[in-house]
């Protein structure tokens, strides 16, 4: 019998509860043994549940968890920062693994806890932090075991997905769409962390981390949000036949590394193009096999559920000690980003002008086209890097904030700007 | 130290011995020890190879290398059938784990072959026999620990997808994407085990095997190739917004299965739409997770030697023992196919009679919608089972070979009758 400690009984919580009362013979079948929650920690212990759970297993003590000795395996899923943290710091110090599915806590601790966790000789997994139930920590490790990795993709946020595809597909207004992912319960209240990137860059930190063995967090992350694209920008990039996916991306040179979240124009025919709605992937460039891309749910009860229970039965049969996780201090952000494109830019002309956005272009010999329409000047670039572009922009022209959007093309198609007719 | 006997040194044999001399250190990381290849079974021992290899190991009897007792891991990359299966058999039986590439091997005999492993405290892995250097064997196993698997859908086989991708973005007939297949080295110089969809059939009853605890093998499968497609139904399927793919699909109800290879049409914005080239796919429809896709190189001496050198590991590791294999005789192949969708309908009228043709339909009861279009009958049908016009087509009105061409549609845009205007 294995004891299992759920901190929190949200989305995940209930969705691993679920899964681990309906599939306890398959779980015994692959462990060897019993799998059974005996403790949970919930805010409110007499609030009515549609779960059919036994209320004296309830608690709003974490203490009465993490101090029980029966317990072997704590499962965060109560989300936030500070509290998980510190929560699963007590656990992994007493010596109980830990599976969690908080991209945050990871995303900033994972050298410290990993750490911990050996010196513990226990466990740590947190497949459910990246793309919910794709198994890509695990498809990116056993990679790992054979090849290099220097560049990695992916489609790593269901909400800016789902927009942009309502937009893409059914030409509706970013708002529309916003409105759309909030009655479809797929956008927070407050969607900022989704819709400005800061999601996905948690998400391809880790997986930075991991696959450059390096100590990647959020803040060595470009962000670069989609809420300034418009209706008259997907017009026109369908035009052109492309498509804008939010893309969190991770390169690495020699010992430099690059990250960025971004909105990236990626031709219509490609497979992340085909990514629709909230669906997740993730393309991992490996030097030996080639190209490996994993798809699926990025979120949502059982999916991420079956992460963090796929975890547990790694824990159990301590399929974690395969694995590890030793950043290499050589290894750091780059001081210059190592990305580079041709580049779809848009200014308003109510509130820009377009002499002196096209000087700016030209005064720093960046070789464009450009159009005037509808009151908006639309430039394409030749292949420069995302720096220069970004500084223009923000620095050198300090355009107004949501009065314009640029966004890297990475095509197969068009590839040089003497391609591109517009 | 763990010595390997490697059967073959053709493209996967020579791409496993490059990546354990290069990936040496890796390889130890994982496995705690040094992995050495220490024999080789090859035709002609004094053939001049572009290989840094010592000749002292090659050898032209394979009892060199059975009958070595140092020799831990037999890997059989020499292709064939009998032989393969027999040195395979002889491993097992002396307690020697064996890896293997070999799908014509593993979907006649993976239950007796898995048996004696066992029987023999041994393990025999087989991850490069589907879809080269996609994790597919893996990541299904790994699927299977939580989830039911009743339905899978891939593509399978690099040769006709190259052929199929050259035809609907390249406008080529049949035969010239064919010759540029040879040209390129993706087809055989007798293309038929491709094209028919054996190949393709080998794999998707071994991925069925796993998925449904079944004994399924290649003569479960209803094969219907590629080569009666034309231009004129390439050019078609563009106009209704589908393309054409050779998938195999397996199905489960109940206690009954059905498999098949065959072209289906696909929404041209669907993920498998967007698997170019000699590219793989496979799609998982999982209870609990949801879609699973896994996409990658479908074959090659690196992708697959890779699959090969991951299945190494996992021996040395005992990571084989996770995984067991034991088919459950109650689930059978179904007498009836389960399979059923609206269908196109393509026959040349040079060879057929038009009215004779949709009177056989209207016969059956099954609603159509029929034009003809440059000496050619075209038909859409309503949803049918794939025996019925199956059936109609070959015994009843028992058209001539190569005179015409019929695809099943699986479509979310099109899924009735009355949506298509044709």
């Amino acid at each position: 019998m294995v004891n299992i400690g759920l901190l929190g009984l949200g989305t995940v919580g209930s969705g691993v509860f679920d899964i681990v009362k309906d599939r306890n013979e398959s779980l015994k079948k692959s462990t060897g043994k019993n799998i059974n929650i005996s403790k949970i920690l919930v805010r409110d212990a007499s609030k009515n549940r549609n779960l059919d759970i036994d209320n004296s297993i309830l608690t709003e003590n974490v203490d009465d968890i993490l101090n029980d000795d029966s317990i072997d395996i704590i499962v965060e899923v109560i989300g936030g920062i500070d509290l998980a943290y510190e929560y699963i710091k007590t656990a992994l110090s007493k010596g109980k693994s830990v599976v969690t599915a908080n991209k945050a806590v990871i995303s900033l601790h994972l050298e410290e806890l990993n750490r911990l966790a050996k010196e513990n000789n226990c466990g740590l997994l947190y497949e459910a932090s990246v793309a919910g139930g794709i198994p890509i920590i695990k498809g990116l490790n056993e990679a790992l075991r054979i090849n290099k990795i220097d560049n990695i993709e992916g489609i790593l946020n269901g909400t800016t997905n789902f927009i942009l595809t309502k937009m893409y597909d059914d030409n509706l207004s970013f708002e529309e769409a916003l409105d759309l992912a909030h009655e479809y319960g797929y956008a927070e209240a407050d969607p900022t962390d989704d819709i400005e990137g800061y999601d996905a860059a948690r998400k391809i930190s880790i997986l930075a981390s991991l696959a450059f063995d390096a100590k990647a967090s959020i803040d060595d992350v470009e962000c670069h949000g989609i809420s300034s694209i418009k209706a008259s920008d997907i017009k026109r990039f369908k035009e052109i036949g492309l498509a804008p996916k939010l893309l969190g991306c991770a390169i690495k040179k020699n010992n430099e590394f690059s990250l960025t979240v971004e909105p990236i124009l990626v031709d219509d025919t490609s497979l992340f193009s085909a990514v629709k709605d909230a669906f997740n992937a993730v393309n991992l460039d490996c030097d030996i096999v080639g190209d490996l891309q994993f798809y699926g749910q990025g979120a949502g009860k059982l999916p991420t559920g079956n992460a963090v229970v796929s975890d547990i039965i790694d824990i159990i049969n301590e399929d974690y000690k395969k694995f590890d996780y030793c950043p290499n201090p050589d290894i750091v952000v780059g001081e210059n980003s190592l990305f580079e494109g041709l580049y779809y830019f848009r200014a308003s002309l109510d509130e820009n002008d377009d002499k002196k956005i096209i000087k700016a272009f030209e005064d720093k010999s960046i070789d464009i086209k450009y159009e005037v329409q509808d009151q908006e000047l639309v430039i394409l670039t030749e292949m420069i890097s995302s720096e220069l572009i970004a500084n223009l922009i923000t620095e050198d022209l300090k355009l107004p904030a949501k009065s314009y959007s640029y966004l890297r093309i990475e095509s197969e198609v068009l590839n040089s700007l003497v391609d591109i007719s517009f």
